[in-house]
């Protein structure tokens, strides 16, 4: 059913979140420093392989120099010859990486496919095999609120830090070409999306589905459901520390990354979702400053359009990452 | 939690349900009239296309010949010439075929894959294209009592016999090599499996991931979740028709197609699953008269072992039908 | 608690439902083959019998000739000689026509009670012994998306049918006054009082109490309750299928029987009803063309009048079909 | 699903609630004073009426003299001159008399219908008119703890005696057959028919569908299914009132009733029921001392046999209280 | 999440609650009645004892001259030379008085604390021991419909009339200083403190946390969480009692009450609150007269501020009953 | 209900839990490294003050050094003239130390209070403000399975060396007697009481209500209530880890501590207690090395005997740890 605002409200919706003054400053920053502290990705074969698509294990360096986690998959004539356009994704509140033999859409499509592992979750629905390095002060189980006190040892700005350089990462690839580099993700997944692709200049187009971390002012009161829900239950006993955790949220939410969008990015929304509620979605997108378009599935929940994203995402970027690079004169 | 025997009593147990005298003759008269109604199966190019793997739209003809949907996924460089192993595998209550261009992961392991749809089914989970042409009587929402009155008129009669004619089709094929053709899905596939597996003589393998549709008398009150409850559901308000029920359950019950098992087998049971709860998986199992073995997971539900599912029916599937033909002398 | 529009709203509420040009010819056409392939009735005593009331099993010929089942609940005293006013009865969504000795109210005010089973359903809070008939596509369990692809092979063209054809039935008895003939029910069972009262121009006076199947496209968004909810389930899976199944409702809305009322109808709401929402119930109400009035529950749910609706139904009913037919000069 | 003891079990068990010494006399004396202080019932007619039944509201006095409302309804052709069986029925809890045009079987079966309003209930699932006058301590919401703390305070020594009242009220009507008289109920209302059964001499028979308030200290621990857990949230706050609590339940389980059952009884129980556990149930079916036969309805809830219970009383009081008397010689 | 008006329309918010002209007149009448009846309390040491408290378990007479329970909690050194400031303090819906080493911080601060039992309560999440005498005629389990048919026999007659005379009581004590008593309640509690702080010229200020009873009219139909919904549960059975019951509590809304504050009040507020709505609470904020405060918790529930309510009221009672009387010239 | 063990049968439970070799070996080189990496406690007046209890914010260093935050409190006439019996208290899984205000029994009963915060926790029902320093590898929401994979990085090893040095922390005080100190907690608190009440030899007495943590391997098959839940849903994902999961728990059972038990303990239970359910309780009450007893609720669940477990502590600590220390001859 419909909670959130109506079709013609979402079409005009902005968020009321602000915009700091810092936020650039902060990031770069702290983008520098994971760069500062980089080593070269381990890349090693997978077991067992399949046949028509090769499966590697990676582990790059994220925030502040940690040890990340990532699937690689390729199609199995994949040659540096002739260098392949790639889809960086990122996964959903809870989940990892998964497992090696999942998840071969992207691979099989002809795209060089870097799934990255989310630090400290990955116990959830897929699993994972990172962990979260990082003080956390009282929190709420879960990691929305996991060091949420300053924006400095806040979860996000870790797990964002880790997008960015997983782009670092596939860009890196012998077999990428560097300048047909898309970012993908569902949830948590297409806010990370919208992070790096707004953070790191070498991405060429954004999917971004039912996007979280989007207009924490409203998504923190609007609905029940989690994980925006941990914020609520964090406040309802932190009492005294709304007004600090509202300004550390200023620098994670997908608002204030969508303001500075450049490239084509397709975004998808459920009109019944109680997860990101669709109000929140359209925060996000109608903030965006590049090219974009929206998915709009009338009576869908947090699913989103399921595989029909999937078919509007292999369209999307067949035209945007076009598999064979166009040929010079 | 635990819920159902414990797992010393679960490796001894026996189910109760009975073997009617009549089973194999209902059976091979059922298979008997599909057959002798059947069409050549449609076989066409599915829209969009993927690099690594090729995909068609098959529809074939399943009970009394009734068209049937299924996709067929194949390596993209198979070739009539080297034909290649087949793996036809079978949906979970509720679901479809799906669409076309997700569950890779056969094709991509060099099988043929033929995933057939599911009759009436398919608004759930997964989406499905296949009507369920019958009379049904008075039933509980679902499938599961639809038609139960009658062993001739129960929806299982024919939702089993077209997994048979699926196997017919995929061996069938030009690019499939008939001597190794396996069966394999989960719950309500699983129980598919292991009915085509009983009743088609062509199978090479079975892989019945905690299979549903298993010892009616003891799942018909040990549990009260769905789908297993409609059952209980029926009677509920249908009192005076138990004596019938049963007698139908009796030609469609896992444990009556386990006994008739021929095959190497490959079980699951996730040991807190209330869906299809670990008795009912050893009933089927500890009845399973050909060579079979059993993935036992202590701390999952009806999701059993799910990518670890995945990986040990690969290697499982590596030795029995092996990718390639082993040569003659 | 109040989910809905506000009283003032509701009584200005006008649904947004198309009214389809063809329609009545849609409509004129089916019940016509179904008069076309109709046989009469079967009637036979049932047993047990009571005192006061005498019992009888029925089966006429509904959508297609295809038979459905009744009970007839007479006073003990009928006379043919005197000819009784009629209430043909339909029932609520999973019911059947449960018992004979139930539901003895009508009866014992003096009417010839006529109750019409629900083809394929009678398994959910009361019994049925009438099968459906007919092809069905994949659907969501239930009968609300059952062949909902087309008009043609829609489950609510049959059942419809079925209704129009227990007026025939009933109007055909020879203890029944045909003239002095109403139809009622609640939720389904309105919704189908409602239908029969604007396509059989021998009906009466119409008792809908809180009618169901009204104002499709509102009511698939604002209420996550079943058995609305099921259509919304179904395009959560079959996103590309939302035209035309909205264009197949527009031909089984109340909205537009209720267009199509002429006589004395009476209906009831209740103001806390998430199953069929206020707003849904008021979309036909206000729709309603012939004479009306709205019996208003403000502290009730779906459940609506409960006795307090059978105490005005029969203060409603005596007036418009009197006990004793007035004599003539 | 099945949650208690198996069928060879049931069959078998035997409670272990203690047989108070003064029980006998506690009843004695409780009754006695509730018959001292007796006025004659007040019957009048009701509205509207019907046309087969007549409809009487009445008021007999109860527990200590307090007023009790009841409906009484008649054949229409009922006549002093051919006095009738009657029944006597108690409500379920939560419940009350209802309308009186609700209910109407017994009367169409030909007998004398006596329904009894529960005092203080009557707001659930069903209107009632009856306050409970009498002293509360503490207690949980609902009837189950109030006056708990002693015998004497106990809410059902006041409802029991209210319905032993019933039975000298329908004994006493000039239209019926003192020596033809059935007690009837389900739940609560079982209960209390085992009671008056047992407490009343002139009872001539006893229907006890899923019976409740059997068997305290056993269904005190295996549900957590209301009514029975008003009782265990109780203690959980009242920790140190445990033994004065289980003392007093001793003079009010349907245990020690069933011991003192003198006349052919008729039982039901659902062996899926958590409210009434199959258990607590047969606790009082096997210490029964008279005649007595169980209906088992093995996929059945709380709702036990429902109208099949109906059908089963139906012929059980035909048998023992023959509709016409029988003729002397 | 807020489901009720924003903060904007909270801020001007007014109930349409009615307030009765012989509203004073009746709560006179009750009162001067109960202090008519009235007895001295009696007064003795609790068991066991602590070292820095001192304990007593007290008896006065409230509603009717009948007993009432409440624990007196003062600062081991209390001496009737220096009287001391007094906090009566009232429990929330379903809890008693609880144990006497319970709740030790207004006693700690330096106030005689006198903690009124909630009579025929005490049985939900803090135990009591005070029976609630008097008529109740058929009711939802609870007491919010207790004798709701008309003003006289209503629960919360009587126990607001105990609150009053809990007043009286702690007024009377020599320990205390009659002119610096406050109550303070939350939930039921806070409307207990309205009340009493309206009828009773002797209370100097009031702390009501998210008080209860508040707006009737609006608050059964805007939640379903109880207490609140036993009024909509009743008349959802007790259709043709609206009227009645409407009428009987507007001599109980908080707002009633609120119209006649006069001393200073401390109110507060959770705008995720289902249980008193925000708008229930601001309904009586807004109409309370005297001088008041409000504390709003943004992210809260039911629990309202919690500890940094107490810290509220601490700060807040220091000021208006300073521990210390002023001296004179 | 029950649903775990008889009593006769908890009577006698022996948890099969391992006992590693090297369990003291491990525990005592954390404990030292702790006290190695040790700086004395900063001790601050806390706000505000109340009058019969002194209050302080406590910083002590506990694992590895780390800062862990309490509270202390103390009768307001505490004097290092005469050195008091302490507490100290630990709390359940996911609150925190609370407010300084709260939880006042122990100081009012005459003791010095020490009341550890929980780090990374209390967010959930009671705030607290520590954070938990620490690698996590991935992990399910919460801190159960926060660095599972290792004795190690297991968030337990943390929290328990904290444990020993809050003891160590109390028994500096100057206002402390060393020689009587107890440990208290209820649950997760409970567990940490065994802990350390095993590990510190300076502890005088332990009461452990509910004990958390106890019997790993029954525990986590035998609920679905979280906490324990984690751990299988840990697994439910991980498969692969469930040995090393189980080989790390070992070092954390509370009945490893309790073999080595040495101070009298007073234990309780709920039988109904799903959270801690009885049998994983006993298992740590049976393996209790020193003397015991255990207090039994039949009724409750995991909040046991609530302020009937205060009273029983108060009366269990007066007897072991008498307010005035025995003087010598």
């Amino acid at each position: 059913m419909y909670l959130d605002l109506s079709e013609a409200e979402l079409a005009e919706y902005q968020s009321r979140q602000g915009d700091p003054a810092d936020f650039d400053e902060f990031w770069a920053g702290t983008v520098g420093q994971a760069r500062a502290a980089a080593h070269p990705a381990i890349v090693t074969e997978a077991v067992p392989q399949l046949s028509t698509v090769t499966l590697y294990d990676v582990t790059f360096t994220g925030f502040a120099g940690q040890p990340v986690k990532a699937w690689l998959r390729l199609p199995a004539d994949a040659d540096p010859a002739h260098p392949l356009p790639a889809v960086v994704q990122f996964v959903g509140y809870g989940g990892g990486r998964g497992d090696a033999i999942e998840n071969l859409l992207w691979a099989s499509a002809g795209y060089a496919h870097l799934q990255m592992d989310t630090r400290g979750q990955g116990s959830g629905w897929s699993r994972g095999d990172t962990p979260d390095e990082g003080a956390s002060g009282p929190q709420v189980p879960g990691v929305m609120t996991r060091g949420i006190d300053s924006r400095d040892t806040y979860y996000y700005r870790r797990l964002i830090t880790d997008a960015v350089r997983a782009v670092d990462t596939a860009r890196d690839l012998e077999v990428v070409d560097a300048s047909r580099v898309a970012v993908l993700g569902a949830s948590q997944g297409g806010a990370l999306a919208l992070a790096a692709g707004a953070l790191h200049e070498g991405v060429a187009a954004t999917v971004a589905r039912v996007p979280f971390l989007s207009d924490f002012p409203r998504a923190s009161v609007i609905t029940d459901d989690y994980p925006f829900k941990e914020i609520g239950d964090y406040l309802a006993i932190h009492r005294q520390k709304a007004d600090a955790v509202m300004a550390t949220l200023q620098y994670f939410d997908s608002v204030n990354f969508a303001r500075r969008g450049r490239v084509p990015a397709l975004f998808s929304v459920g009109l019944m979702d109680p997860i990101t509620p669709p109000s929140t979605v359209y925060a996000a997108y109608n903030a965006y400053a590049g090219e974009k378009q929206m998915s709009v599935w009338r009576y869908n929940g947090h699913e989103g359009g399921g595989p029909d994203d999937d078919l509007a995402a292999l369209a999307f970027l067949a035209d945007r990452l076009p598999r064979v690079a166009p040929e010079g004169p």
